[in-house]
């Protein structure tokens, strides 16, 4: 990463993020409600507290974190076509929803929550790349502002939420691993993880798919490295927004 | 509409409108994109221009119109399944898309469009009272832009917009016409109508249903004509909207 | 209407109905069938009591009336796909399916129909324009039928129906306004309009869409006048029907 | 079938028929339309010609006779769901449908029919047992009378219907065999046995069910010979319809 | 039968089965689990008992028995769709299925099976003609099995299997009755009937299909003596293979 | 590692596979066949070789190698329903699908495959945990031989396999990593990944998910080291039968 002469199209550093804001209360009528921005990728993350939990959970006095998400047809550069239209989920949407409930429910006491269900819906009004990224951050503020909700009308003592968690992208263009990659960058990458890291710094999901160029074994220890320092930027962003 | 005592919860007169504005490109890739509020209603209407034209119309030297709509799950006070998750889309979207579809049509000259097609994206990011008149109205503005385009790159001589289109709601609550109604408001009216008017005035599409509280010939008088008041003005801040 | 010189294909007047005609207990395991006839237009109108109401209403002391639509495949001139095999129903069934259901629970006591269901099922035989506006009709016979035979076998002391509802279509053709359209005048016809009138004279449903030829609200007059003489005359029909 | 003590609900010998006809012409659109009554069983058969066949035909030379089935809701006792509401097609009418197609075609001389395809749409409008029966025996008049119409139109020289083919069923109630089932007894009977045969006493489809009490080699026997008696009839009966 | 210069390509009699074999255990989660060949046919025939009936049937002290089907997608000479993917079961699937079930529960006594349900999922591995007889075929093994388990386990007193039964497919070729046909011959018959016939020599279903050359009630006859050799055949196998 | 009292339910080391075997020519159609075995997990892989590739690659001059994943119903402990019957295929199905794909794709020289596209169908026949890595690892070999017919009928010059590809699974439990976590292990593991590498030590895909139990960077080394291990081993298992 000594390498000078190496430009990121706006001039971002390898391990730099780009401009990260949470905007709070963005809808009225969610119990937490966050738009976030990585750069152009813009995410709604609404959080709904509903009573009740799925079947499964009946009866077992635990609680259950959710999520979901979509795309609306015209974020992107060219439209897609309504998955509702179509008549069917694509595969790399239910991907993404389970990987957004995963890594919510590894910071939420479900127990703690009660039979309550909380469902973090993530619908992309932009997209430049790192879409399910953002989905997952943005959608932790929204948890963390619904739970505190719960803790403020008096339905529970204390906010269920045990630490933040956040997401971040990273790849490998030109054998250099790049942090929080724009769609550009995605394209190009011959590498594309991401990583789910909570605020305590243990890793919750790590995905990486490389189809045309795998990697060494070392690259992925230097991934894994801008990874951390990415989240735990993205870490201190959640904490000023909700102070904020 | 004498009757001093009369209030609305937020002060309004009868036949006033509620805070209406326009946002033009709120999203960067669409080729119009408005946010449009009627009060607390947030609609998002994104214009995508494709080249070519369903099969029905291929080859006969016109272009086509057409609209999408949908709300988010949590636009509403309670959240909503998502369309695509229950695998079909309900008979309401698909009665207010074929409106939004047709009531942009009656104002462009679809032969001079050419064999392109436009989709006018709505989707209801904030839902209280009003969603389908303000898709169509802040569409129109989203059309304008993406024609306007058109023009601005050459494609076209000059935009295929005639003229104007609103939309606006009007109701009876005890046996008051009111317009524009907000959700409370919806939900306490005997009689709900949707008009669509031309910026000259003409009507393009008139809906009332009244299933509880069947109206006389009258109070269809009645509504039309705060319709047609309402529609001037939004049609007034169209034009504000795209010239500013 | 005064030019003298205008003669409709079927020598009709501007506000004269096609031949209409009402053929009860046209099938025999109903509670209410009626084959009901607009000029070449053919609906079989089913009704059908079931016990009980959808999971919204339960335990509400209320009754529910609801509408089914469908059109045979070659109800029509040239063949269409069936809607179960193509797997899912078209936006315009939907639409007349919830317009059936609105406009005959408006002249239905629901509360006085008790925890009961009544189905309206609309099948079109041969379409040749005002398909709705015939099942509305025709269902409105079928269900004072059905109603009577809950009242003759004991199980409700008066029939629930308050009073008779009936639809006809309007357009508008070369400038001048005409009752009840068929397939060839529909397709001509620059506005078209369908009115739903209680035998009261109040209007349940206004619906009327003019594409590519908006009209003025003087026109909306006329249109709503010749409605309102063309229900009047069926409701008689469907009086002598049920006194025949 | 000696027992004289032996007694059917409408007092029908075992090897009678129920009234049977034909009511040619039952709508105008379709190329042949046929209202078809077994007893109480009615259904609507309309044949379509269109040009074309199916992509595994295109380009051999051949043409195509397909059919499709449904039943109205209420065309049986208590009311069914659509199929097209479900958004599925059952088991059930599948199997008729393709049992209508491969009979069909069965007399049918594909070749000379040329790169046509006649879709035979049977919609069962009351159900009192045999509607598929029926529906085959129904659909060949409409078939003859779509065909005769190519004929009579100069699109073909002759008319490719080789010969005749009908269908009946045949079951067994207390031992003894019966033709003809209808509703009631079929719901009793121990098997329950359709043949399509064509007007030559050929076999086409043999289709015997006896999941409670399977049958002997004779009974098989005895079913088949009361079938050839039925389908005689019903040949005899078509053919008097066609001439008359 | 006479006629000796008559050869099968693989050199069989015509009154002659195809090698025919039972393995059972072949998967050990399913309470009974068998892989039954036809020549080069193999299907996977699983049996799995539940607790239970279907809603129909509940409170009624009976049992409950039915099939599944499904082919792998590479089970034949070229690749098929998946059905899930496709969304949709075809009437094939659902025809062959519901001819499992029904001729299972054939030899059933449902009553001494009590509030169970046994489903028993056919699954071609390899498809040389003969699917679904010996899908019929080997799972009366797997349920054998799977209810000697119940037995075994002390659930049953003994086993509520009646009889054996078993299926056969027999065609025309060449004006010639022949049993057991393989895809090869089956693509070349004239006629292709199913038998299932219980041990007792009792027959269950009898389905036969000539779309393009009907037969003589004669050759019916002779195709039944030939399925009943057959079966009786299968029969001896398949209970030396639940003594093997 | 070094904790001598641990010991697996079946006393495998922590760094030990599972007897793994492969069955080649397993059915006798697919162009490759193979049932891998990863001790009682076992899954069918067949390789279909189609001539064309799907409509984005066409005229591209580039191949495609996808795959497709199932599991039969009973091949679990307690029977799952069809996906073909539900209507729709699960999110879990469309994650193996697609990573099944992309593994085989990152081994195949694409181009030199020309327009023809490999289908590797992965049955599971019988699961007893890591059935994703088993199929990956089985697919490899079924690909291998499809490809080699290609070379042996003189479609291709040589095999555009570039080197294999395996798959393995490696958990956390009790805080201590162990390689191909069978169905009880997997339930009880803290942290489940798996990894695709290649015969050359490179990683394609690193999948990682620890909902309940975060692990640490340090971990994640572990857990890479012995993937790299255990794929090295089933790399030679591969090469040993495609030689046998």
């Amino acid at each position: 990463m000594t390498e000078t002469s190496f430009v990121r199209a706006d001039a971002r550093l390898p391990n730099q993020l780009r401009p990260v804001s949470f905007l709070r209360g963005f809808t009225r009528y969610a119990e937490g409600s966050v738009l976030v921005s990585f750069g152009e990728t813009r995410v709604l993350c609404n959080a709904t507290v509903e009573e009740g939990v799925p079947p499964f959970l009946r009866g077992k006095g635990s609680g259950w974190v959710t999520g979901e998400y979509s795309m609306l047809p015209r974020a992107t550069q060219t439209r897609s076509a309504r998955e509702s239209l179509r008549g069917k989920v694509g595969g790399r949407t239910y991907e993404i929803q389970r990987l957004i409930g995963r890594s919510l429910r590894a910071v939420v006491d479900l127990e703690a929550l009660g039979e309550r269900t909380v469902v973090l819906d993530c619908d992309v009004l932009q997209a430049d790349g790192g879409t399910r990224t953002a989905a997952i951050t943005g959608a932790c503020v929204a948890l963390a502002d619904a739970l505190n909700g719960l803790v403020a009308k008096g339905s529970l003592a204390k906010s269920p939420l045990r630490e933040g968690v956040s997401a971040i992208s990273v790849g490998i263009i030109d054998g250099r691993p790049l942090l929080d990659l724009d769609y550009q960058e995605d394209f190009s990458a011959a590498v594309d993880m991401n990583f789910v890291i909570t605020e305590s710094g243990l890793l919750v999901e790590v995905q990486g798919t490389a189809e045309e160029h795998p990697f060494t074994p070392q690259q992925l220890d230097e991934m894994r490295d801008l990874a951390l320092l990415g989240c735990r930027d993205l870490n201190l962003m959640q904490k000023q927004s909700l102070e904020g």
